[in-house]
């Protein structure tokens, strides 16, 4: 299993030695401002400490955890983005407090015990690209028993909803018609079929969205051991807002720091570049007020290539029919 | 070398069994008008005759055939599109006259010989995705010798350019500091090796042009043998407009059918799906009037991936140092 862990890194390190990830991520201010923050008005618990950044890329939690007082910090950069993370150490004039070590996080041997772990590892649908397990594996090995870990709690929400578009993608076929002069209506069920065969990664209007979200999942960062990750299952009971039409289901996570810093991917606040992620049904159900959902939401690393996803779930409208849907989040999402 | 083609095939024609690239192609009216007015405006060497659309998708052009008066249509597509295809021809009550066939092209056997061929072939720098082989393929076997290829040339062309943004993104790691606090001036270097090492697919404005362009490479497609496409291979020398920055070289390309109908993806006309291709360099280059950059452009099907290309620019300003600089064309153009 460890093996095909690793058997996709070198793809999966290599695409984080591109700028473009990073500038993605730094533009992303809601999610470098939580860190930035967390880190900051957390500095009681950094100052004088040795702190790990996991996944350093640029370094710029580094350098957070720096201005926080750290009295070193690791930064632990797999990719070849390293070099980089080295040169704006130096930049910062930093060379004193942080360690650049390219490496594996499992392969790392520290001189000493940590007594903080940051590190910036979610994906979509939090799990996507499985990046944790190998900040957990750090953890039980090296963070001290009273050490701190940043984020400390991560949730994942699920929601049904309503894709106000859906309508709109598929009058495209319809609007052929006058601009060609060929018939293609006979497009739409397939243009559905195409939409509900692969994860969505969209920010979609909160009014979108159906029914209280659930949560799925709830990781105490500091105690969730490893074999957790194996399989998160959930089931849910949503009970709709009111008259509408389900597309599908969405999901989305926050993740909390000590000090009731929180930074979410909710659909309710301003964007981040994890924006939200859809599950589509095959077709579209009808609901009206108190409308039940049930069933089964759950989710395991792919055997084969353990960064991505499969996700299986399960629904119920009110007493309709039990229907199952899998979905493999693989690199072809859109 | 075929089976090393062909290795490549399943990953190549399941894209094309997604809805959305057919909607990213039939939204290109540029593209789709084009061959639309050529087939119709070219009826009468299409009445009553034999054609084979080689790569139907939709098979909207096999549609465009019968509205010219074709006898027979052959709408050959490998994908499992192929089953959309057949929908649709019933859905225009076209079954007596288009024939779906789901098949590699090379593996068809027409019961007749062919009149006309008509395909859309043409990947992003003219090559990328290697159809056309396939297509002089079936030629070769299956064309009147009086037959009609559509369309029936193709020129690729090259001009240095300037990037008027260029500046403006790097300086995004100079915007860096006031926001987070942290010096980022180091990633500028490595922001600027990241963007000349790899393809970029983007519209520009037909200012960015620098220099009148070179075609690289005129195709008869009627009389080029498949051999041709192996290596293209051309010398070229431009005279700057004037003061400039050269941040690269960018290609395009045009199609042309018979009775002046042409389908251009330029700069100087209307934005195509294929928008241009951008070959950075990796640092820019002060010209002025009339400095002249000479060199050889070189392109060939990738060896292991021939699907994927292999592209070397040497160039030289005016009498400064010759360079080199090789370029992979693969799934990671953005």
């Amino acid at each position: 299993d460890e093996d095909k862990r690793w058997s996709q890194d070198e793809e999966y390190f290599r695409s984080y030695a591109d700028v473009s990830v990073h500038e993605e991520m730094l533009s992303d201010t809601v999610r470098t401002n939580a860190y930035r923050y967390a880190v900051l008005k957390n500095y009681e618990k950094i100052r004088g400490k040795i702190v790990a950044d996991i996944g350093a890329g640029t370094g710029i939690l580094s350098v957070f955890c720096v201005h926080a007082g750290a009295k070193k910090v690791y930064a632990i950069e797999a990719s070849d983005m390293a070099e980089q993370t080295q040169r704006l150490v130096e930049e910062n004039r930093m060379e004193d407090r942080i360690d650049v070590i390219q490496n594996k996080i499992e392969d790392v041997e520290f001189p000493e015990e940590l007594d903080v772990i940051v590190s910036e590892w979610m994906g979509y649908c939090l799990f996507y690209e499985s990046m944790l397990p190998s900040v957990l594996h750090c953890r039980d090995k090296w963070l001290k028993k009273d050490g701190l870990m940043l984020p400390s709690v991560a949730n994942l929400y699920l929601a049904p909803f309503c894709d106000e578009d859906y309508d709109n993608r598929l009058d495209f076929w319809t609007e052929i018609k006058p601009v060609y002069k060929v018939s293609m209506e006979s497009m739409k069920p397939y243009a559905q079929k195409c939409i509900a065969s692969h994860v969505h990664v969209n920010c979609m209007p909160p009014e979108s969205v159906q029914a209280h979200a659930h949560v799925i999942k709830r990781l105490d960062l500091k105690h969730v051991p490893i074999s957790d990750l194996q399989k998160v299952k959930s089931e849910f009971r949503f009970r709709c807002f009111g008259h509408s039409e389900i597309h599908g289901f969405v999901t989305w996570f926050t993740v909390d720091f000590p000090d009731s810093i929180s930074l979410t991917t909710s659909p309710y606040t301003e964007d981040t570049h994890w924006a939200q992620c859809q599950f589509y049904l095959d077709a579209p159900e009808k609901v009206k007020q108190d409308t039940t959902i049930t069933g089964t939401f759950s989710l395991t690393p792919n055997k084969d290539k353990p960064r991505f996803l499969d996700i299986n779930i399960e629904y119920q409208f009110d007493s309709g029919p039990r229907r199952h849907k899998y979905y493999y989040m693989n690199d072809c999402i859109t």
